[in-house]
């Protein structure tokens, strides 16, 4: 079974900024990704009290390690000054079909 | 690029327990989560072979090591007793933006 | 606090492989799953520029890791040359209810 650790990232933010971030991966170099819609409830402002729920979007993608960086650093400088969004990642180890 | 070692917790339960645990997660300081509908398929009483399909809730939360602990005490002792439920830990990097 | 190092597998795929998929989960043993609906998009033929949009499903499975090779072997050996699907792995710990 030739199976391969790579990278498990995980970007959610806005519904607005789906067209840029998919641009971004495709820009990285990204095979393929997921999307899902996600309720996103966060801490709006300074009280935690106050909890406002937005519509999210979820955007799942697996690269190599060097290009998770690629990425995390373009959401950084790129995206975060500019959307609500959060972005990890994590250890996968993956196996594919051919054609995926 | 400031990249953080957190905690990301899935739960994962029935959806009649969407509000207590949106509280708990308020009460042990958890800043923000998402939601979302995930279909659950579990073995129903003793033979596996009988599945029960159920509408599920799925939240995601991030938090530091000290309040993932927090948090899967109180599921473990205030609502497994009560709920259908599971939760799960896994070590994430985070990045995220200022206004996320 | 009764935790147990598991491993999370997750399986994304064509939305026709549904009956297939969670036939082999149950046949590895596997006590329960959650289903979500995804939207893959992904490479489509040789040039990345052209990305192809999907209805996919995402299957998460929690399993002992024996279990989890035998499901990675199956799935790589019966599935994978007929499915346009991938998986992947990662630990977790988990917590559960007696009655999930």
């Amino acid at each position: 079974m030739s199976a391969h650790t790579m990278k498990l990232v995980t970007i959610i933010g806005e519904a607005l900024a789906r067209e840029p971030v998919t641009r971004l991966l495709r820009e990285v170099g990204a095979h393929g990704y997921t999307l899902s819609q996600v309720e996103g409830v966060g801490a709006k402002g300074e009280r935690t009290a106050e909890m406002a729920e937005l519509a999210n979007i979820k955007v799942e993608v697996i690269v190599p390690p060097a290009v998770c960086e690629l990425l995390m650093e373009r959401l950084q400088k790129q995206f975060f000054p500019n959307y609500g969004m959060i972005a990890y990642e994590t250890n996968v180890r993956v196996i594919r079909s051919e054609k995926f």
